[in-house]
């Protein structure tokens, strides 16, 4: 899948249960070009059902954090016979895929942002659990100058922030300021630019620090009982606590806060 | 329509792809009277149509952008024999149908808001794309202090912020300040009342240069979208997003893009 | 219910409208143990149909607001042969009904914070229809820290503020202070710890002061329609408008400010 040979697209690192991954496209400004794409879904895919991996933090190398679909490969597919039809089929499709799997993913996956993050760049920050970026970074929907609006990034950006805020940023295709998308909501925080790192890594580190299957039961209840009515919602959830309080991991983690020790998890 | 033939209720004006509605009913602090209800539903459906309207700006003139309803329309029909019944019916219907216009407008809708929104007013800056505010504006959804919730107002003003902030707004019924609304989402930007015109304007003239197809797409997709679980929300945006890669726009779009070019739109 | 014959769980003081609830289990952080939570629950309840009763505010006694779920009697019951089953059942259930009462109560009910509010004592502050804490307050759904995810609580916190504000609360389980959890839509304001009561309960007063009818009417309005898609909020909303225009209050209250007195409700 990947056209440079001796330079990966996607670079890959478990350390004390942090995966790591770093876009690494940078003369492509980290395009999600279909092999990255690909890339991505894999590891995440096996990341899933490693007990190695308990949280994961999307990081890039270069200028440009990710400057969403790749504008050349759109191009290239127009001189098919279909006009392009089955690329932008499959490309808008992986796309939508990929960021669901982030979503349904069983472990907690952090945005971590230098640089800009456009289009599906900015649906990947915003398809994240969490985002921290450096005061430099900078955001933007832009698809509405270039004729193709962010229809897809703005199903993540509008469940990010409020409506008007969506709207400013998909109607003018502005770039905003890494202030603006912590003020908004689309990030939890800016930080010093040499900050970034570590700001990220802590925040994976102590989550990586907690039960496994807890973060994945919280996780999963999160999404499923967002769009939820009230009582539904209530109902689910209330199911999902009775199932945690029953798991060992549960009575581990309140009997060692009872005993004020550190509770020693089984991740089940 | 308008009971005063020498002053029309709404002011119309379409320069450069911008349709600047002004309502015009300062002694009465701009109620949405049946009558300005009904100029203002006729034009926007006009515009709808009209390609040389790319974008719409509603201003105000007077003290206050808009009051909301006509309480003394209000208190004259409760002498009929239905005790007000059927008029109160026509005009919360109208009021209904004409906010869920703007939404449903195929051109952007932007709020410059002078003065004070009020009620129905509040709403209608709510049900706007885009809002921005003289810094002197304020707001106030204040039916409770007459005995009438604003139950109609809400469904807009909850879909812009959170449900504390629309909670306070609404129990209270208080006055705030433009620098409070842009804090909890319900207008984009407070500007210097100097300011407020060529903010709004500029705001609009960057619209207009987009594809009037790209934007009526995108914004007709985008509330469309909002309450669909994720994975509807991603089928059905696919799907938009796939047609508009096969648009003219796009095409010329990012070929102008790739080129270092401005794009010239065909609007389809 | 009160195993502590001479020191209630709860104290109750109504004074003019303002029925004021007090937490008194300092001890025990006030936490929602089975008993606390069936006095809220009963008082709550008579408090419905109580005219004496305009609004309500629930503060506590002691460092902490509201400790979340009692731990020790979630330990104790793990002795039993079903393992604690049916009690987590009982109890997981009893504060999903009791938020959901708060939610669904005929008068507004405002959370007044100092301390800590954690896990479903957070929850507690984000099913009330306002809130307003203490500066030194502070918010947390430490669930995760012991291997017991927030999921009920996130119900109620995922209503409240954006996507990755409540995964950032429940993903690393760390208090937030007053002025985060302000900033982030959790609570109205934060105010200076010696102007915390005088502040809920002007809030409080000025609530009171309205009909109770048009309260009524407007909370409930406000949660029914709050998940419904547009169009189905609108026609929700437009006949509860209608009904409530032809109320006595409404008359009487659209009278009153058109003659520029103060109304008198006769909250119906």
């Amino acid at each position: 899948m990947n056209d440079r040979a001796d330079q990966p697209l996607l670079l890959s690192d478990c350390q004390q249960g942090i995966l790591r991954l770093t876009l690494n496209d940078p003369a492509r400004r980290n395009a999600l070009s279909q092999a990255l794409m690909a890339e991505l879904a894999t590891v995440l895919q096996s990341a899933a059902d490693d007990s190695a991996v308990r949280v994961i933090v999307i990081a890039a190398n270069g200028p440009a954090f990710c400057a969403g679909h790749d504008l050349k490969e759109i191009t290239a597919a127009r001189a098919e016979p279909d006009k392009g039809l089955a690329l932008f089929e499959r490309l808008i499709d992986s796309c939508a895929v990929l960021m669901q799997q982030i979503a349904n993913h069983p472990k907690p996956i952090i945005a971590e942002v230098a640089g800009v993050a456009t289009a599906a760049g900015c649906q990947l920050v915003a398809s994240c659990d969490l985002a921290v970026a450096a005061e430099s970074a900078r955001f933007a929907t832009p698809g509405v100058n270039i004729g193709l609006f962010c229809s897809t990034p703005m199903v993540a950006l509008s469940r990010n922030v409020h409506t008007k805020h969506a709207m400013e940023l998909l109607l003018l295709g502005d770039m905003v300021s890494a202030q603006r998308a912590e003020q908004i909501g689309l990030i939890n925080h800016a930080v010093a630019e040499e900050e970034l790192t570590a700001t990220a890594m802590a925040m994976a580190a102590k989550i990586a620090s907690k039960s496994s299957y807890t973060l994945q039961v919280g996780k999963q209840a999160f999404y499923n009982q967002l769009h939820k009515p009230l009582d539904e919602a209530y109902r689910y959830t209330a199911q999902v606590m009775v199932n945690n309080l029953l798991a060992a991991d549960a009575n581990e983690g309140i009997c060692a806060f009872i005993d004020k020790r550190p509770p020693q998890w089984q991740d089940c």
